[in-house]
């Protein structure tokens, strides 16, 4: 029988709760097929800043790099939002995570599951039947790393800056990925930049369509990065696959998980070259709520469920996975997030929730 | 009487025909109050291409110099789409006119009138009773103008560079531009950055907050980039006046004003030092509906409303202006743009909503 070897990064706030759900959907994939995920858990976020004085400790990269794949949970808190931005916990692990394993593309799926369209803050009309849009973000490069960038000179004479840098192979195997995944989908992909302003989208525009010459079979257009923001509002159906660079893909995604009304449900992959990659929900962790037995463990489970697809190539138990979410929904089962009191609707917790769809699977 | 020099710039699509009814508007503030408006038309965007070889001609940045104000209308159109991005009329009709006057403060209004509200994409309850946004955009720095900038290198060795580069005397006059805004309106100030990756935001954030110090009777926050587009979905009303570096507003200045759902209500003003201002409507040139005699004229009108606000100092004749608009919607007065065929609308064309706007003054 296969074994995968899994990184378990719970993190903070209702992280560790969401995870003991995906925790159990993977024991219960263990038996359904003959598979196994040999799991160490580590420390990250706030949890490595408490447990080992940083938000990612060197002993966690070295269990990350013993594995075949990372399941994020989610980190942040009140407790550690004074730090230097440097070394809080988001910023802190997630950056390094990505430089260290080379994660240049993320995907974001941004759906809204039909059972759920009450629950996004647009309009049935705008909305009705769902919607279903996956930005591809480069998250390895461009002006979140490049160089320079820092603060320079004295006092008044300071000056702040930053640097949006692309090649030639970083905007190439981003734009593959994107074509990859939308024939797999709509076979769209609309390539975001503002290439009316900024000279590493003329570069951007002209790698993209480049590569799309490679598969006719999918439609290529562009939109500049302001109109997108706008169309997202205004008719989120008309888009398929969303393809960014670093920064834009930061804001258009998060506005787009919005749009659906339902963080909780939204899972993310940021894969390496070959088939290392993280999984982590979209959300954040909820301090608020963390602690309760009340967060949605939705978005974790599908996280685990894009692991098994993308590192595992176990597309089989991945769409009994995300079967089984959908199934659960359809029987009314709603966390308090998405719960809407709408009649067929029952109330449920994490564990319940968690433990519905592993009945389901 | 005072006397004021207006170089006006209706551009293309529909510019020349809201502009028309712009104008209608400055006559009658002339007989209604003791002043007149020299006016001196010159080209612009795609016309300043057809009529003299350049999105800016020269004889147009002449005209604006020997103006007080300029009253811009819109540019843009298919006919000019496949030109080099540097040549075409927005960008190059917008960024050297921004950089030639010093325009450094956009304020882009994002406003829905209570008689509006279903024209939003959000649902009813989110929007209920309106809102009202005011943008408060950078816009001569960051990685819009800073140096490097450009594609280096042959082939596949090609890389795409900006740089985004704020100075503290930059940040400084933004950031009162928001606050003295804000003083006249809620109150509150929501600086956008993205300091946990940005070192130009680092920088920013700093600044913004020794500036906020000069105003007690203001209440600042900070909000991340991201978590902003999510917020302006999720509930716009939280917000009262957002301050931006360039790029960060002008995604979220778009994503506020869509949210509104009728773009051809809303003007933007953007400020040089002193009273030198430049007025435009916020939508485009709608090439689709141009020629029609069919296009809103109000954010036109509101355009010249916040000209004679900033650049005259005529607030009591300004504050006319919108009322008269108020007025007009309230009497069920609707361009096909923003008519729903509720009961009390009545469908009107350019010139009829350009009349009784000029009447009800
Ligand atoms: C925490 C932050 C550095 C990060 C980013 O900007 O990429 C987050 O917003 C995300 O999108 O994963
Ligand atoms: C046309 C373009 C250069 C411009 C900008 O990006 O500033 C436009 O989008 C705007 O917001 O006025």
């Amino acid at each position: 029988s296969k074994s995968f070897k899994v990184a378990v990064l719970p993190g903070d706030g209702i992280g560790p709760e969401v995870m003991a759900e995906a925790l159990q959907v993977l024991d219960a994939v263990e038996k359904k097929y003959a598979v196994r995920f040999e799991r160490t858990f580590a420390n990250v976020g706030g949890a490595g800043i408490d447990e080992e004085g940083k938000a990612l400790p060197q002993t966690t990269v070295d269990i990350c790099k013993g594995s075949d794949a990372i399941l994020f949970g989610s980190v942040g808190g009140p407790k550690w939002e004074s730090l230097p931005p440097d070394e809080q916990p988001e910023r802190g692990a997630l950056l390094p995570l990505r430089k260290i394993f080379g994660l240049y593309a993320n995907l974001r799926p941004a759906i809204i599951f039909p059972a759920l369209t009450g629950a996004s803050s647009l309009k049935e009309e705008v909305i009705a039947g769902g919607f279903n849009v996956l930005v591809v973000r480069e998250l390895t490069g461009g002006i979140y790393f490049s160089q320079p960038k820092g603060i320079e000179g004295q006092g008044r004479d300071r000056v702040g800056i930053d640097t949006m840098r692309y090649t030639v192979p970083e905007i190439e195997r981003i734009t593959h990925v994107a074509f990859q995944a939308a024939r797999k989908r709509d076979k769209r992909v609309t390539s975001i930049d503002k290439a009316n302003v900024l000279s590493s989208s003329i570069l951007w525009r002209e790698i993209v369509e480049g590569v799309a010459k490679e598969y006719p079979d999918v439609k290529l257009s562009h939109m500049y990065v302001d109109n997108a923001a706008m169309q997202l509002v205004r008719w989120p159906k008309q888009f398929d696959v969303i393809l960014c660079e670093n920064m834009f893909g930061d804001i258009l995604s998060d506005e787009a998980a919005m749009l659906t009304g339902s963080l909780g449900m939204l899972p993310s992959a940021s894969l390496a070259q070959g088939s290392f990659g993280m999984y982590e929900p979209s959300g954040g962790s909820a301090p608020d709520i963390a602690g309760q037995g009340i967060a949605n463990p939705i978005a974790q489970i599908l996280s685990a469920s894009m692991m098994l697809r993308y590192s595992f190539a176990m597309v089989e138990a991945a769409d009994a996975i995300d079967g089984a979410v959908e199934a659960v929904l359809n029987q009314g089962l709603r966390t308090g997030d998405i719960f809407q009191d709408r009649p067929g609707e029952r109330r449920v917790n994490t564990k319940e929730m968690g433990e519905a769809i592993v009945a389901a699977l």
